[in-house]
């Protein structure tokens, strides 16, 4: 054996028993090929810390019967996805399952303390709702690039005020508990890995089509961050020179031509132009003079051209920049998610075209492009995971 | 802790050796947090195994004056870098030291048994003139993808003949050593990090600008490689759909735009347009009737408008390219290297502007864009790193 990667003992227990719930430790011991003095020492250790109990006999296997143990039905997990104008909750039992979740609107430029104190608000909403004492472990997603080393955003361009502010100092102070801080498309990634389409999969790109883009990159079975933690960031790529300027004040950034406000804004003038029945009929009743995503993956659904144009033409711009991505990388899947995934099987179609037609055949000859399963759960979920992980590496 | 990600003892200690030089027994402890029992044992064990000598008392420390050990001066590891058109070997000391060198020409076209019956006559010549009796480890470069796992070129476009064929057990069962095959650009990156610019850095990317481009993407620490073996395949990203046509079929790849066949094809049709004194110079002086990146080269030295323009318009697409790859993965450097190299400060002025303007700010804060230190000796030095590492591992 030459390198070897290998978590601790007590990191594989916990894990297969959040993952998979109640297992014999027979079974848990030829599972993680561990001697049985050695898996007996681990479960002692880890059911004297109450992170694992046991749960009943398990059935024969010819021999002498097995106890079953299973990942301790008291531990709290609080899983945070901040969005750019949304804040989403779930608090999980130890296998992941929510027990209480939240979600409201948030303007992420109201600035850290703003923001943390209403999560800190919900999470005590949560602990009367749900009836539980403390929490074990906090995750928590940003939309900006972050120190995961460090648990402070960086430079991050949408989030005034909360360049480096201690989120994860703060949090774990105020809820004596391990907290992780990780990109918000990192932690959707990692949830579309732990209970979404790319289940077990090590090597993908996540990408997140929103208010703006970026990609969750996981490699070789873990989230690459760079070298910055901006890794990933992709919506600032350069894709036309002579395009639209860009929140970032450069020109045709694959964001300025698609992502939800460059459609809403494209929408718009269409409305305007005479060139779609179905947006100028939205745009008539809409109260507040504008359209959104929403308007077009419903004229697209209704058959309306100009939607289905605006659609396909986004796509071939993510379709271009995925293709060159896919010629680097070599993944062995492309998950697409956030909010303008609604634009469903037009978007992914286009996509695909430019992903399969561009990129070497050998990297594209096994390469599904597919939506995200979780949807709006992509995050909390990842979060959820980060912060049982999180837990049950400061545990040891 | 957590994960963890070690080397096995062995391993470390000879790495150590390997890049370092004679060590005492005391410092190797230290450096390496071996107990000393532990140290001791891994060291008996290693002279027995001929992988490491004595060599002299080590300078007092005030206590018992300590053994030097080193890497066994006779060890030999053979590193071959297969290029489009050529072969170069060396034959390395245990510290990787070239004690025989050989280079020629060679059509990578002529196919497996002919490429590597010739490998094997100049290992066989190596062993009489570096008087040598056996090799330790092979290690090996393509010009093409491959499975680093099988050890096998995957569909590799300019190697007829050469896909799946078993060039590791070949060459492992005729030289009776342990042999590794990896991709040229990769060998490259790694001959970079082990003695070139690149020394010691974790996360970069290795770009190499010659007949073709690639790029060798090193990722926290080591070679990303892809599902299929193919990441860094970047010279097919399409930069210009309405560009020349590419080997590949496809219209206006990287490589089709600028690359050693690109630039000669350019530099032959600005000579014959009148656009360059210096390059129709070099065209009528040419016996073949062509002209080389050499010539367009010369041609900018001596300040011939045509040939600067052609590297800048070539810098101009590589840095576009780049752009969006330090966006995608933010690396912490930036390696240029292969022939097209040798246009030198104007192609790197130009790849550093179009880099700086077009990535993210925080992606560029610290990121140097330089040339390789290694030039043509970057992939044998990665061949030998890679077949001491195999040779090293399967020792144990």
């Amino acid at each position: 054996m030459a390198v070897f990667l290998a978590d601790a003992p007590h990191l594989r227990v916990l894990r297969l028993l959040r993952d998979e719930g109640p297992v014999s430790r027979a079974e848990l011991g030829d599972r993680l090929e561990l001697t049985r003095p050695r898996l007996l020492a681990e479960v002692e250790r880890l059911v004297a810390a109450g992170l694992i109990a046991e749960a009943g006999m398990a059935a024969s296997r010819g021999g002498r019967r097995s106890t079953l143990v299973e990942i301790s039905p008291r531990l709290r997990f609080a899983a945070v996805d901040l969005g750019a104008s949304s804040i989403d909750i779930e608090v999980t039992n130890g296998r992941l399952e929510p027990v209480a979740a939240y979600g409201e609107p948030a303007d992420i430029r109201s600035g850290p303390k703003a923001i943390l104190q209403r999560v800190s608000e919900l999470l005590a909403k949560a602990r009367t709702d749900a009836a539980y004492e403390r929490l074990d472990g906090i995750g928590i997603g940003v939309p900006g690039p972050v120190s995961f080393r460090d648990g402070v955003p960086v430079s991050p361009p949408i989030m005034p005020g909360w360049d480096r502010y201690p989120v994860r100092e703060v949090l774990a102070r105020e809820h004596g508990c391990p907290a992780v801080v990780d990109n918000d498309v990192n932690i959707m990634a990692i949830g579309e890995r732990h209970g979404g389409v790319a289940h077990s999969v090590d090597d993908f790109l996540f990408v997140k089509i929103g208010t703006g883009i970026g990609c969750g990159i996981h490699l070789a079975g873990s989230v690459y961050r760079g070298v910055d933690g901006c890794a990933g960031d992709i919506g600032h790529i350069q894709v036309d020179a002579g395009g639209p300027v860009c929140s970032c004040g450069n020109a045709g950034c694959l964001e300025a031509l698609f992502s939800g406000a460059a459609l809403a804004r494209d929408a718009l003038a269409a409305a305007r132009a005479g060139e779609s029945p179905a947006l100028a009929e939205r745009l008539a009743a809409s109260a507040g003079g504008e359209l959104t995503a929403k308007d077009v993956a419903d004229g697209a659904a209704e058959g309306d051209v100009t939607c289905i144009r605006l659609i396909r033409e986004g796509g071939r711009r993510v379709g271009g920049v995925l293709a060159t991505l896919v010629s680097f990388a070599n993944p062995s899947m492309i998950v697409i998610g956030g909010g303008l995934a609604q634009l469903g099987h037009v978007l992914l179609a286009e996509i695909r075209s430019v992903v399969y037609r561009r990129s070497l055949p050998l990297a594209t000859g096994n390469l599904p492009v597919v939506l995200s399963e979780l949807e709006g759960r992509a995050g909390v979920t990842g979060a959820a995971v980060l912060a049982s992980d999180m837990a049950f590496e400061q545990a040891s």
